[in-house]
């Protein structure tokens, strides 16, 4: 499907708590107005109280005007205490890829979003290195370079920030990104910044995973993408895969069969998201996938 | 969660054509009578213009008595030209087990049943071969015993169908049966019977599927459940699944490592038969899990 | 392939310091006394400076009587150094289970070792609960209880230690043993305790592990067999394996889906250990299969 | 490791009806003449009777000057009836990319390439379209454009072999290459053309295997990499991978997930041929990893 030829959705997502009724007012509310439901998917935690949902409707014969839709939803919002965003399919988020040395998961994003796996305008490549820069260039993508010591990291990041508003950046990647992101960075972003870790989180946190896994002899490596919040490592896990290992493999090869994992884990997560299919709450994430 | 406290619900599969305002039809349905939705699942093949969807809802404060539910709901469910079922979950399954000389499936189904892993009843265990009564009495299971030879196995599948109609039973497990079932059986109990074939289907139909891997020098062998049709081994499948071999491993590896997959995904298809998370349509199941 | 036409072997496991000639010498001793290498496999850890192999003959031909085997080959292991055991694969390993409540992975081991999966004598289950008594008699298999208490745990190890020795068991299997074993019991058995961890080490030691794993909010859960050391959940890995979970599985499907690892992780790691595949050093094991 | 400091070994692979004293021979011949064995796999098929190795030797030591180890070795492998090959560690294969129009597979590897994933030099890329010009250009490699038409074919097969054997091409790798080669040009190369068929073989042979899985409706797919034979997809498999699918996934998810698939297979594939760890006989193949 190209990009012109797109069919135009709605996506709502919910997350709010549990109350009879809710399935039927949304469902009703799309359908009064004319609108095919494509999509829905919802999920009750029932421990927790909690109602989730993502529904995604043809705007085609919808007869609420898309400015409107919102406005108009808003009392049976108001009504459920739903916390709720609502996306269209034809709205193209704006993505920032931030990378240190470590190419492999940044040219990996920038192919798959040639091959047409996600849709996306990746608008701005950041590194705290100036490797990138050719890859940023032959991709035709503006790159920016902020080296990063730790006198002036404060001032490097409020840049960073301030470049990634006047770009209208809607999600940040961690594409293998060897920064520790500071608060205040971080509670700019909310659930917007995507980590891949190179570890089967929790296991090994922090420097040098593989090192670790190594050491304590596993079996299996893994590596984990998930939303960064002020705690390392430790945000909503969106995404998690494994590989096999044996004593054969030497530190150099699980770094290598680790480079395999961090593309897959990472380019997951990152599709889900800009497709709306990722709900968090509670430090967990929803997949409607 | 013992089966004395088990939740009341009522679980409502659907299949139909694709039209606006199903979701919201069917979800008025539940509201504006009482019923909370709890799990709410809806597939639609936008190509072949199919509707499909699973929908649970508690009983509790629901204020149509269970009896009335389906005359109830009819009217909907002709507007729409639905083919639909409703099943209560403390309606409690009866389930037969077919097995010829291999016990490991059997042994596994009636050991998770004990686990709690699903609810059912297995109220009978039927053969070919004489050596499963032991396994039955061990667990106070009925055994019948039906030798077939090309001579008698018309009249001992008739024999088996009346046993089975006699003892109410509502699902056939062949747990690894070695019997060809003829079609005049299958017909009787269309998607009701779940097989286990020893192969990654389509790769290796028919018999020995793991000499047939053995002599290709697979990297990967599988297993596969599905429904019987009256093509053989072509059924809509439920569940695959592999497990990774190599040239050390010799046919009988393959007979061992393979038990592992037959029990695991033979398990899984009765549990989701059981669950009511399986329909059907165009030789092909949607799995609400 | 029956118990009475099993292939006579012998084989050799060595762990040394790595120099030159080693496969020569040893390859060289079976050679020259008429034996014919089944398999060899041997792994140096270049960076620890560390030479492992496993080498099987047939004994049909050898010209050393078996008894005779380790005395000639003693020169040759005191030229390098060498750590080695030597096995004959007509000798069957006694093998002792430890249970608490839970019984699937001691159902599961006692249906494997029916099947075929593994040789060995499972010589004796105990328990610190009455439960496993009937499971124990069906199978025609000794029952020890041995509750244990905060005030009786010494002596009550004292007890089995006694009970294992006097029995001759050379391999105790933790299958899902709930109490942690003391340091002088495991000294006892060094490399001859097995355990299963119901989680993916090192994420999740001590108690409850799928209840963290369900807070954390990790998509895959695992299980991991090793060898019980000194320190809790610590010691050299045997197999891992993982399975994909998602936002719909509440603790109770982690519990129901972990067994499914637990039994496949331990019951891997017990054959692998009874066929003499593994060898560990520095903490880590090297498994040759 | 940089290709500056890369150890200096030798590797011998050995295929040969199974005799005692293979292994002694072998080892000894390598130890007399001063050299360190780093790595030694071996596997006996005991049903064929035959008998394969591969043993890596350090030549820092080796009294042996390196064109002189053949012929030193010729004795040995007349004794053994032996097909045998010697590689050293610092010769690096030049392979040749074949690809038509979808550039994720040839892309893949040339990046792994960069990473160092493997040591090769690729030294041409041929296409039967024009569009992978422009890659083959950025990564400054050769890159020539033969069209094929059912009237050309054989003579540009001609000419392809031709400019292969001038460039000294010692491993074809068709990564999504779209025409079916000649038996003339397989010839040419035997066990030295490495396909990628986009399915789980031998399921789904031939032409659109994701829309023959699609419309069979199976819950996993996979990839094959293989050797190419005269007969069409199926030569010895080298390496097979799948991933789960559920009805959800329409014939371009299938596609999309593929391609990841593809990748990686056919990579593991390369680089097992490229570092010399894959034998193969009877139409099938021995992996020592």
């Amino acid at each position: 499907m190209t990009e012109n030829n797109i069919r135009k959705t709605a996506t709502l997502l919910v997350c709010c708590p549990d109350r009879k009724g809710l399935v039927a007012r949304i469902s009703d509310f799309i359908f009064r107005h004319g609108g095919n439901i494509l999509h829905a998917d919802q999920h009750t935690d029932l421990e927790a109280g909690i109602f989730l949902t993502r529904i995604e409707w043809e705007l085609d014969g919808f007869q609420i005007p898309r400015e409107q839709i919102c406005p108009r939803f808003q009392p049976i919002a108001g009504d459920f205490q739903m916390q709720y965003e609502i996306f269209f399919s034809d709205q193209i988020s704006k993505v920032a890829i931030f990378v240190s040395r470590l190419p492999h998961c940044l040219q990996d994003l920038l192919l798959r979003r040639q091959a047409g796996d996600f849709r996306a305008e990746i608008a701005l490549i950041i590194s705290n290195h100036p490797e990138a820069a050719e890859i940023s260039q032959s991709f035709g993508i503006r790159f920016r370079h902020f080296p990063i010591s730790p006198e002036n990291k404060s001032e490097q990041e409020r840049s960073e920030i301030q470049e990634l508003r006047s770009s209208g950046i809607e999600l940040i990647v961690l594409a293998r990104y060897m920064q520790v992101l500071s608060d205040p960075f971080v509670a700019e972003f909310p659930n917007r910044i995507i980590n891949i870790h190179h570890s089967f989180l929790p296991a090994f946190v922090g420097a040098q995973p593989y090192h670790q896994a190594y050491r304590r002899g596993v079996k299996l490596i893994g590596a984990t993408s998930h939303y960064v919040t002020s705690e390392l490592d430790n945000g909503p896990i969106i995404e998690q895969e494994v590989i096999r290992i044996s004593h054969r493999d030497s530190v150099e090869d699980l770094v290598r069969k680790g480079r395999d994992l961090e593309k897959l884990v990472l380019a997951r997560a990152v599709r889900l998201h800009l497709m709306h299919r990722i709900l968090t709450y509670h430090n967990k994430t929803v997949i409607f996938d």
